[in-house]
């Protein structure tokens, strides 16, 4: 555990409150995660941070459970703990079933696999690629 | 490039040829990519990948663009050149949009980006996310 | 935590506590961290990581701040978290403020995204880069 | 090279430009680099990228050389060739000496060889670094 | 730990039974890792999982120590916790010595540092390599 | 192409030609490789990376030829094209086979997607690793 611990609403500053209202109102939760509360101790990243998350994270051409299933195929190829972990946790809220996380996982789990025998090959790029 | 160079098909032995000829049909094409010519080079790692990737990669839970999304995602995320060129062709042809595509890379680079944050600022995990 | 264990000064042969006894006087501390008792396994590797590392790290056209953050900047990147808890310590012990903590994370997060986004979208390098 | 390519300024549509103009006029600088141009494809992702990266790299607590280096330490341990390429050209305009450039590649090196000498000696945190 | 925890034999069914008697069997051990009670949430994958690890791990022109000390090189590298703990005991159990393990940790270090300074210095391939 | 270019031996310092005059002697070649070309720009560097190389590739309890199959199991795990290049080279020359080189190849990608599963299934280590 860090030793700057989390910020909570009590102690927060306005400025940093907008931002945890925000979180709140847009995701329709009573608290913000841990993450928020240690990025407070950087209001600018904070802000920055949760505005980007939230347009990115927004249903488009993407609906949300294939975004948060991106967002942990990335955590889990990267190996962050924290983020398997709370993007598990979204994805499952977003509505992936156990059947989808297994096909997930087994196409991280592929590609992680080929990539290393792609590079240990030095196997040229096809130019069928590029047309 | 590789001074090994890749198998073509009619210098391919018949253990090779029908991995091939099952890529061949699996994925209704001509010829193989490099990626299958230049593992030839070992014909038992040649047809445990490619069944291994045909069994992941066939729709389920999950369709055949999302599973190809999710790939894609993994190769960018380490910086395959190869898989990031051979995965972007296979996702378009499987249905991905040029919006489809961009807002992936965005929650992919916020996913990289937030997987650090969470490291540097040691942010313990919510109890709430083993719920 | 490890079935081997750290080496303490008490049980290690004089090979060992001649490093020992270099880190605590070059560092002006009472005892080494784990990572130099666990390393002690090894004697060989000890002496020369050691000698490498205070090679490396003595302030020349970089001062300490700045050596410390860019070793922070590399092991919040690779997710060590043995790494990120002992250099956020050696940072802040050599002069690294909380302001100086966000904006160095703030420019982590940000590397790691913009490294993804110029592999996903396969950018050439710009022929003025190498003038 | 991509197939999609850049997309330069004279065929840029007015929100593009509009980012493209505040570049330049923040870096001082008659054209875009190729990273830009590629993004292009993508407005929304141009926009909020440049805003982080012309938010997180103005002078603060660090300066601008500092920031640079930490972008360039990044870039090396994830191996990314076009940001390498952009963030030396960047760094060295910021003020970067090669005396520096030396230091920050020797620290770069010795982070990421004692983040894996750290994982895989198993080495617990030490009480300390939470203090 | 996962919410989801890992699966006994006595709650399993036959299909993963069928799996956790040939791992006991092959490995002549009474019962399965973790990481095998995990997989078995998703049956298809435990199995081809398994029967992969089978076919690559059984000694052929490499003998299994080697082939456990290049899976922890690749771990140690990555930061695998779980893998790190658990293919460190069995490249101990294949005949890995201290000293032994001491050399690759050494090997698996300098390969990380010197991957980063020929990333860093944008070393270009040397013509004889190909040769 | 880096604008820095190599350091050739006609243009080196003395400090420079000891260097590479050991190499030479060492490895018994008549040039040295382009990566110590490069690293001739930091002299401190080139010799200290050059004597940790030496020191930790010298054969031991592990010989020549699993040392150089570790360090390119590491260099196709980090995805650095010129490492996996020039440790191509250098472990063929100390009598990798075409067969070890698959089975090289097969370890490390088994590796790396059963370090992605761990991950994402949040395996707990198992007790019986410690003891």
């Amino acid at each position: 555990m860090s030793a700057r611990g989390p910020i909570e609403y009590r102690d927060a500053s306005s400025e940093i409150r907008a931002v945890f209202d925000d979180i709140k109102r847009t995701r329709q939760v009573e608290d913000v995660n841990n993450f928020w509360k240690y990025l407070a101790h950087d209001p600018a990243t904070l802000k920055r941070t949760w505005e980007s998350v939230k347009e990115t994270m927004t249903p488009g051409a993407l609906d949300a459970v294939t975004k948060e299933m991106i967002y942990l195929a990335v955590s889990v190829t990267n190996g962050c703990g924290y983020c398997i972990a709370s993007h598990s946790a979204a994805a499952r809220k977003a509505g992936m079933s156990e059947k989808m996380f297994g096909e997930l996982m087994a196409v991280v789990g592929m590609a992680n696999e080929t990539n290393r025998l792609a590079n240990g090959y030095r196997v040229p790029i096809d130019a069928a690629f590029d047309r």
